[in-house]
């Protein structure tokens, strides 16, 4: 077993990706470990094998897989004796709604409150290419956003709701066990603890004990990483 | 086996209720028969023997179950040799995830949207009360709803694209197959069809091959009911 992930690297050890951290909490759980290689936003050039530019990018003896659900994808079906990441074909198809239901509803207003705080995190050579890019998603500059930083910040907290009410009723996201529906959500909250102080959700709110717990999993492999607490 | 399920009537035979839906499906998927015994708004005597005032309510030789996921949750140990609704245990957290997204973001403005229309189809007996009950959480008058109607549906149809998402990568929420999650999202679908001549997603929509997917299974269960049709 020679597993090797390479993961977006931000400046002095700052691990941010969402995508990323969904990899890494996937191998966690399948308890499988991989060596991480860092890659920078300008570096493609170390991942340009994979036939593609994104991070993730998983490698598995001679197999290569990009994107963080195709990585989940092949860790379950390479690795069925282990714990499993949807516990079934419905589990599995429901996984990918919430991974959806992140990407439209819940990622971009939270991606409004925190981008100008990630530009801190970049290393200094990629933040030419990261405003670039982002600002040209965003229409409007980094800095522009911090006008809306609040009113985003309620979005996200209202597009929380169904997470809320389910974390009322168990533990997890995905029953009394941790699973990839958990580790979807959480990459978010990871996601924002690497680049920004903003505490996104408020001490007294029901997600932060399950976000609580989430850091905690597999030997606080969440919390191994330069970020800010809360 | 002597199942009955008490549902909600409108007028004619309309059967609009979203959660009574849930339950016939559900029924449906576990290949079980059920009496449907109507019971309007105003009728609450005859669901009293459950000790709470809302349908579906689904007894079971001597078991009473009242609230549709409750009824799920309860076929699916009931009956565990006959097709699962969920899976597993993540798919049924997972399903109940969906079932709170669609509380705190699909069925608002979808409601707000077709209220004035189910007006229409209540009973003349129960107007009166589903008047000043839905006036009171609307905060206007069922006729006010009218003019916001456009902007609901399209923040319905927004609400709607993790579905839509989904949808086009599998036939169905659930998988290949379809199971409760699908019941789930479908019955609002259905609650509209029964009550409001609005078609609530363009023909064009990804989302409408699977809603007449759905309008199919079991021999057109969906389809046996007075409705709008398109």
């Amino acid at each position: 077993m020679a597993l090797a992930l390479y993961e977006l690297a931000g400046k002095d050890g700052r691990r941010f990706s969402p995508y990323c951290w969904r990899a890494r909490l996937a191998l966690a759980h399948k308890g499988l470990e991989a060596a991480l290689l860092p890659v920078r936003f300008t570096e493609k050039a170390s991942i340009a094998f994979s036939g593609q530019k994104l991070v993730p990018v998983l490698t598995d003896g001679a197999n290569t897989i990009a994107d963080s659900w195709a990585i989940a994808g092949y860790l379950e079906e390479a690795y069925p004796e282990r714990p499993s990441l949807f516990g079934c074909a419905t589990g599995r198809a429901c996984a990918r709604f919430v991974h959806f239901w992140l990407e439209s509803q819940v990622f971009p207003p939270l991606f409004r409150a925190v981008v100008a705080d990630i530009y801190d995190h970049i290393d200094p050579a990629d933040r030419d290419y990261f405003r670039a890019t982002r600002e040209k998603r965003l229409g409007c500059t980094l800095e522009e956003t911090r006008a809306q930083r609040t009113e985003n910040l309620e979005r996200f907290r209202a597009a929380l709701e169904p997470v809320r009410k389910s974390l009322a009723e168990r533990p997890y996201l995905s029953g009394d066990e941790p699973a990839y529906p958990d580790y979807l959500v959480f990459s978010l909250f990871q996601w924002v603890r690497g680049s920004s102080p903003l505490a996104v959700v408020a001490p007294d709110d029901p997600v932060n004990p399950w976000r609580c717990r989430m850091l905690d999993l597999y030997d606080g492999l969440a919390r191994s990483v330069p970020a800010y607490d809360y």
